[in-house]
C-alpha cells in the first residue's frame, strides 16, 4: 500500500522547507557558537520569513543581521529590534534608517569609507539622530571592507564620531572567500584569518582612542570550522538554515542536512535523452549555478523523490523558465525513463544556493514531523 | 549646471524602464509580424506587468501567451482573456484551468505527450469542461516536444479528442535553440526550420483528419529573423519587448535598444583593484549569466550613467547578493575609481536577460520622456 504523500495537494512548483532538518541545522550552529562563546546573529536575508526567524531566536540568537532596509522593517514590524543591517551604507538610505531608529528600532548601520561616514555624520547633526555604526573590514579581499592596516580605517572612525550622536559600535567582517574552499585545513585557516584581521582592526581603532566594542566575524563555511574566536563578540551566518548543493561541496552540510527544496511535478520527457521535463525550472530554482566550479557539478539542482531521498545520476541539468530538463544518467537498466518518471509524478530539487531559490517564491510550504504542511510567507524587494 | 536626474529620488535597488526604447521595441515587432501576414500573441512572462501587456495589445497583438497559470489569472482579472498557457499542462493543474475556463477565459493549454492527453479528456468527461489545446512540437532539439515526424503526434492527438469537449486547436513550436546563434544567417536558417518542421506537424495531423488551425511560432530571435511565414497563423515573442544584453550577443537588438535597467547607487570601493561597490547584487540583476558563453561576457551587467547611456570597459564583473562588484577597466586616466564613481552616485546597470532581472522586483519605475515616473507594480510566484 502506499501512503499518499503530505505533499500530493501542493501546487509545483513551490519551495518545501524540511522542518526536523531545518530546526537540527538551527540546533548544531547556535551550540557551536555558544561552545565558542560568543552571541550569534543570524542573518535572515536567506529566509526572509519570520516564521523561520523565531526559531532561530528561540533557538538561542541575539539579534538578527538583514541585507536590505526592508528586512529592518518588516521583521522590526514582527517585533525584533536588535537588528545589524550589514551592507555599506548609502546616503541616501539615511532616511529610511532615520525612521526605523525613531521607531525604536535598534538598528545597527555599516560603512567602509571616509565619504559615507562623513555623510552619516552629517545627517546625524543635521536630523538629530543618532546613528550606532560598525565599520566593514576586508579580511579576504573578496568584497567590500577596509583593510585592518589601511590609514583609512581612523579616518573612517574620526568622521563618524566628529559628532557624539554617531556611536563607533565596532568592526565587522564577512569572509565570503570561504565558500571557494572545500576541506577542512583551508577551512579552519580562512575562519582563523577572518579572525585575526577583524580583531586586528579593533586593537587599532583601541590604540587610536576608540571605543570598539564589538567585533563581528562570520559566514557559515568560516563559523562551522573555527577552533577559536579570541577577541569575537558575535558570530554571523545565514544559509546554514537551509543549507544548500555549495555547501555541501564546501564541506560543511551532507545532502541529508539540505532542508529546503523545490517541489516539482513532471509534465513530459524526452525519450531518446532520457530526459524527463519537470515544472521547476530558472524561475523556480533561480539561475544560481553555484556548484559549476565545485567538486561536483549539480546542474541546477540535485533530484530527490517526493520523500526527500536523492536519487543517484540525476540532476536538473539545463532549465528554461519554466521547464527543468532532468537528466537521468543511470538509466538502461531496462526502466523507460516515462516509467521511471511518469507524467504527475512529484520531485524534490535540493538548490545550490538556498538564498537564491528561496527569493523565487512567496511562501514556503513548512512539512513537519506529523506531515503537517504549514504555508510561511515570505517577502522580496527593497 | 547639472540638471537633476528624474530618478535622484528612486530607492535603489530598483528596475527603470525607459518607455521610448519600450514603445520602439514593440511597435519594431508589431510591425515586422504584421508585415509578414501573421497575428502576434507577446510571451508576456518577461514583464508579469499589465501596464506593460496593455501596450503591447494596444498595438496591435492578438492575445497573449502566459508561462504560468498565475499569470493566466492574473491577466485574466485585468481584462485579457485569449490567453495560451505554453508550458505542458500537468493533469493536476487541470482544475486550475478549469477553473479558469468556466469563469470566461478564452484559456488555450498546450500538451507534448500521450498521458498528459489522455488526462486532459478524461478530466473534461469527469468534470464537463471544454478544453483547446495545442500540441508542442520539438523542432531543435532543445527542450520539450513532440518530433514533427514521430508516431507520438497522432497518438496524441486521438487521446485528446476521444471527447469532443477536447478541440485540437493547432501545434505551436518554440526554438530556443536560436538563442545560441549570433549571425544572420544562422538566424534565418533557424527561423526557417522552426517553421517548416511546426507546417510539417499540422499537415500530418491534418492529413491524420484533425483540424488543425493553429500553428503558432517563435523566439524573440527568429520573430525577428524569419524571412516567410507561411503556413504560420500567430507569433510568440517575450523578450523583445525589454531586450538584453543576450539579445544583443545574438544581434538581434543594440544596446541603445534595452529598456530595462537596475538603477543602484554606489556604496564603496576597492581603489587598488580600480573596482566600485554598488547596491545592485545579484538579487538584484538575477544570477543570469546568459552572456558568459557569448561573444561579449557583461559579467552579471553592462553599466550605464544614470542617463542610460553605457560607460566603455565598465561591467558589473561579480555579484554578492546585495552587492554589485563594477569593475572600470579603462581605468588609469588620471582620475581615481572614487572621482569617477563617488559613493552615492547613481548609476543604471543594463542586464543579461530582461526575463531573470525583472522578476527580482515587485515594481518597475516607468520613466517617460517627459521625465515622470510611473511605479507599475508586476507579481511573481505561481
Amino acid at each position: 500500500m502506499t501512503i499518499a504523500s503530505p505533499l500530493a495537494q501542493i501546487n509545483t512548483p513551490a519551495a518545501v522547507i524540511d522542518m526536523a532538518r531545518m530546526d537540527a541545522n538551527i540546533d548544531r550552529m547556535q551550540a557551536r557558537v555558544n561552545a565558542l562563546g560568543v552571541r550569534f546573529r543570524p542573518h535572515v536575508k536567506t529566509s526572509k520569513c519570520v516564521d523561520v526567524v523565531r526559531r532561530q531566536l528561540k533557538a538561542g540568537a541575539a539579534g538578527i543581521t538583514v541585507s536590505t532596509l526592508k528586512e529592518a522593517e518588516q521583521f522590526f514590524a514582527s517585533g525584533m529590534s536588535d537588528i545589524f543591517y550589514a551592507v555599506g551604507m548609502a546616503p541616501h538610505k539615511l532616511p529610511q534608517a532615520a525612521a526605523l531608529l525613531r521607531a525604536g528600532c535598534g538598528l545597527r548601520i555599516l560603512v567602509d569609507n571616509v565619504a559615507a561616514a562623513q555623510a552619516i555624520a552629517a545627517y546625524a547633526v543635521a536630523h538629530d539622530v543618532a546613528f550606532a555604526v560598525l565599520i566593514e573590514i576586508d579580511t579576504d579581499g573578496h568584497r567590500s571592507g577596509v583593510k585592518p592596516e589601511a590609514p583609512d580605517l581612523i579616518d573612517i572612525a574620526r568622521a563618524l564620531t566628529a559628532d557624539p550622536r554617531v556611536t563607533l559600535t565596532g568592526v565587522m567582517t564577512h569572509a565570503g572567500a570561504s565558500y571557494d574552499f572545500h576541506d577542512a585545513a583551508s577551512l579552519q585557516r580562512i575562519a582563523e584569518q577572518e579572525r585575526v584581521l577583524c580583531v586586528r582592526a579593533a586593537t587599532r581603532l583601541r590604540e587610536a582612542g576608540f571605543a570598539c566594542l564589538e567585533v563581528s566575524v562570520g559566514s557559515t563555511p568560516t563559523a562551522l570550522s573555527a577552533r577559536s574566536l579570541d577577541g569575537v563578540t558575535e558570530v554571523r551566518a545565514g544559509v546554514y538554515v537551509f543549507f544548500d548543493l555549495v555547501m555541501a561541496n564546501v564541506g560543511v552540510c551532507d545532502l541529508g542536512d539540505i532542508a529546503m527544496s523545490v517541489l516539482t511535478t513532471v509534465i513530459g520527457h524526452q525519450r531518446e535523452k532520457n530526459w524527463a521535463i519537470v515544472d521547476a525550472g530558472w524561475m523556480a530554482m533561480s539561475r544560481d549555478r553555484g556548484t559549476q566550479k565545485q567538486p561536483i557539478d549539480y546542474g541546477y539542482g540535485q533530484v530527490c523523490d517526493v520523500a526527500g531521498q536523492p536519487i543517484a545520476g540525476c540532476t536538473v541539468a539545463s532549465a528554461n523558465q519554466e521547464h527543468g530538463i532532468v537528466e537521468w544518467r543511470d538509466a538502461g537498466l531496462g526502466q523507460s525513463i516515462e516509467a521511471r518518471f511518469p507524467v504527475g509524478m512529484q520531485l524534490r530539487i535540493l538548490p545550490n544556493h538556498a538564498c537564491a531559490t528561496a527569493a523565487q517564491f512567496p511562501t514556503y510550504e513548512a512539512l513537519g514531523d506529523d506531515g503537517v504542511v504549514s504555508t510561511w510567507p515570505r517577502f522580496y524587494g527593497w
